[in-house]
């Protein structure tokens, strides 16, 4: 392959080196360009000469200032960036430049679960809640055991999850910021792929009791059973009743069939996790292109990871349908400034050295990269950590970076299916919605055959554009949604554990 | 059964009813208490007048003041007390009341595994540790086929686990407090019943990068395995990659026979959990004596729980066996006290709801019982959370009170054999030590006859002294240890997830 570089933008000084290996010193590019060092792959070289704390500049925007003088051609090192502050939270551009609505989509359907909340599941799943970590042994036996001698007879059921968590006891259950992990736990028992029919085990005496999670009650059958209850005579006792009213909930679960549902009744919850630079130009855009198709089909698409939108911000903030979701905007990412500052952090703690390797040097140029999931629409909600998301469109959830964290707290929001990209590569997955893996980098999809699902680093090589590979993401997620198709994730049963995002003391 | 009270100490103005069901008003007592009202079981009634404001004694302590007068036969219910302050901490009496060492225990062994870095396991387990939560899925996909394919080859090795946990990236690593995860992590992995050879699964481009465990390396074999790596095509390469590391380990496990130990070799980790009023005064005393026994035949006892020790640290201060050690336990606390008030939490946050309808009105009476496990010797070390613990003797490790975050950092210490009292009762149990349940109640023994390994309820009615108990949990800690006898929560296998103390945030 003849040597290749990706200039996002016209006023760009810099720019990424595609070739796998990266590239020696003495290269010289079709434009003239020679390289004055060896640069990596996914690594920057400098397009000009910039002088001594001159912008360096990607995507057009300024990604820090150099900390030294650049020569056309220098390899553009993390130590070379200083980064720059972040934008203002007082004085960010509020509805400025509403993306006007691009053309609806109609007639995209995918067969789905319809429960009784008006919500659509694109898995048909039998979801056991626990209130705290003391029962989950004991439910993870029991599922085992409801998964072997129950579920065959089930068919039309998917799985028997535990939504077990480190919650619910030993925990300061009214400092601020206690109702983020306790409106999680209700809300991801009420995931539309759960079929709106929560079943819950506590143990009796732990903080979190059930009454607090506000469940609703859906018909006469009791849905809680309390470990610590006389009636349970031993530990056999209380998983046989487990799974005498989990065989009850999939007898009714077993008894819906899938219908067709518009498109519009997917919740697509969109993540990234193990960045490179190619991100942010091949997998991320491409996402942003199914975002848009989904928005159009009235979909609703959630992005999140405030850390990674922090430092671009202001992009965002321009784009808000409205002065309330900018402010709320605004709102939310002070939350998170302060509760940083709080615990004696700030946002250097992102990027991880698996990023900086792959090219990103900092938290600006990673953040400009994650962005582009949002696509081109107005954004239309912020949603805080831990609730529900009843907007269509394009929705910003508040919740950390951390993939396991992030997904979590999407599931919670309602998501019902889950596209993740990645450069590093990653086998993360989960129970409650199939997880659709879109690769940046070709390499790592050739690596990967049984956990990547689409390839994006096409792009880079000119092979498929931003556009074919968005419709073709489009329509992998119709087809997941249906069950016709079953993502690597799901097929080899890859579940990562539920992890609250708890930002009160434990005690 | 006639009308019983429990009355810990002469000084003492109220005491606990014994009877099942509590006892209505009416009922009169031998020395000529009649109940003004109902008490339920557990609960407190007044021995004597006490007015507004006077203090109200239990354990010989002050547990709060009457907020109105109390007539002589009334329910000392939860609202009537106001809590006290709690003991200054620059004002503690240190060292000030050594207990004389009690005469040696001489000849009180167990088969055991002996291990290089001379510590022993009471287990024989593999054990594989992970950085990130992004390959939990994979390391449990991997134990499995390792459970099912591999392990029945090895009699001799009684288990394959996976060390996950929710840390490792999207986490502020440098913040103040990041520290106590990593070196959590990091010393679960040299845990004496894993037999001292790592095995370590890692994605590759997370924060906590496997070289940050600094774990020592005792062999030529590699012990790390890199997802990420370049060598693995795909998902059933990695796993294939652990599963190979892992049989070689096996085979090595597996040529270890039991040999005889010390008693002293035990590291035995006490904890409470799902308190009620009669644990202070049967399962823990009982405990107490027990550890007397385990620390006068040379062995390590580990208590903990910061937020349970706290409003009685005055009594553990003075028991310091010398300055440092006094000063240690003073600072573990204002460290807590620091990150609770950080929080906007404070020690009000303890106990739960099930502590008090079992008759605990509040942290100080919770404290005053929950500080008998620790028995009457002194005070020879305190630990910070996430450290290993290296004296022998009665060792205060500083972690949250939490059963599944102060279990794993019991286990982070260097525990082998665990005991965990219980009023309420809860199904707990850990992957990687035995879990010894005393029950401070019959009625929950009667009821959980498969769970409760041992009735310390006996003690209420006198059918039992606490010294009787005592050395029956002492004899049954080495038969367990032996392996000779398995704990209920080891034959159901119930193993609580590590849950990791991370006191910085989330990213």
């Amino acid at each position: 392959m003849k040597p290749l570089y990706i200039q996002v933008r016209e006023q760009d000084n810099v720019a990424i080196v595609v070739n796998d290996g990266g590239l020696p010193a003495g290269t010289e590019f079709e434009c003239g360009l020679t390289l004055l060092e060896t640069v990596p792959q996914g690594h920057k070289a400098a397009l000009r000469n910039i002088g001594k704390g001159e912008p360096v500049v990607r995507y057009g925007a300024v990604i820090g200032h150099a900390a030294a003088r650049i020569e056309r051609g220098a390899w553009v090192r993390e130590d070379l960036l200083e980064l720059p502050d972040p934008p203002a939270l007082d004085s960010l551009p509020i509805a400025t430049s509403i993306p006007e609505a691009l053309p609806p989509l109609e007639g995209y359907t995918f067969e789905g679960y319809r429960n009784s909340d008006g919500t659509a599941g694109t898995r048909n799943i039998l979801g056991i809640t626990t209130t705290v970590q003391c029962v989950a042994p004991t439910v993870d036996l029991a599922v085992r055991r409801i998964r072997k001698e129950i579920l065959p007879r089930f068919k039309g059921v998917d799985d028997v999850i535990a939504i077990t968590h480190a919650y619910g006891c030993g925990v300061a259950i009214s400092a601020p910021g206690a109702e983020v992990p306790i409106r999680t736990v209700r809300n991801l028992a009420l995931n539309p792929n759960l079929g709106g029919e929560p079943l819950v085990v506590s143990l009796g005496c732990e903080k979190l009791q059930p009454s607090r999670l506000s469940l609703p009650v859906v018909s006469d059958e009791p849905f809680v059973v309390r470990l610590q209850d006389e009636e349970y005579r031993g530990f056999g006792d209380m998983v046989a009743a487990i799974m005498r009213l989990a065989e009850k909930r999939l007898e009714r679960l077993d008894a819906r069939p899938r219908v067709t549902c518009p498109a519009s009744d997917l919740v697509v919850g969109l993540q990234c996790g193990g960045s490179d630079a190619f991100s942010g130009v091949t997998a991320n855009p491409a996402v942003g292109y199914a975002s848009d198709l989904l928005v159009r089909s009235g979909a609703t698409v959630i992005f999140s990871e405030v850390t990674e939108v922090r430092d671009a911000v202001h992009l965002l903030s321009a784009r808000a349908a409205d002065e309330g979701v900018g402010r709320a905007l605004a709102r939310e990412m002070q939350w998170y400034d302060d509760y940083l500052r709080r615990g004696g952090a700030d946002r250097s703690a992102n990027p991880t050295p698996g990023n900086k390797r792959g090219g990103l040097s900092n938290i600006v140029e990673k953040a400009l990269g994650s962005v582009a999931k949002a696509g081109s629409t107005a954004l239309r909600a912020v949603v805080a950590p831990g609730e529900r998301v009843s907007q269509k469109g394009l929705v910003f959830l508040a919740t950390p970076a951390s993939d396991f964290v992030c997904g979590t707290l999407q599931l919670a929001a309602g998501m019902n299916m889950h596209v993740f990209t990645t450069g590093e590569g990653t086998p993360y997955g989960l129970a409650m919605a199939p997880v659709i893996k879109v690769s940046s980098r070709s390499q790592l999809a050739a690596r990967w055959p049984d956990l990547i699902d689409l390839d994006a680093g096409r792009i880079a090589r000119g092979e498929s554009s931003i556009e074919e590979t968005g419709w073709e993401l489009f329509r992998l997620i119709l087809e997941v949604a249906s069950g016709r198709k079953r993502a690597w994730a799901e097929q080899w049963a890859l579940h990562n554990s539920m992890a609250l995002f708890n930002p009160a003391p434990v005690t």
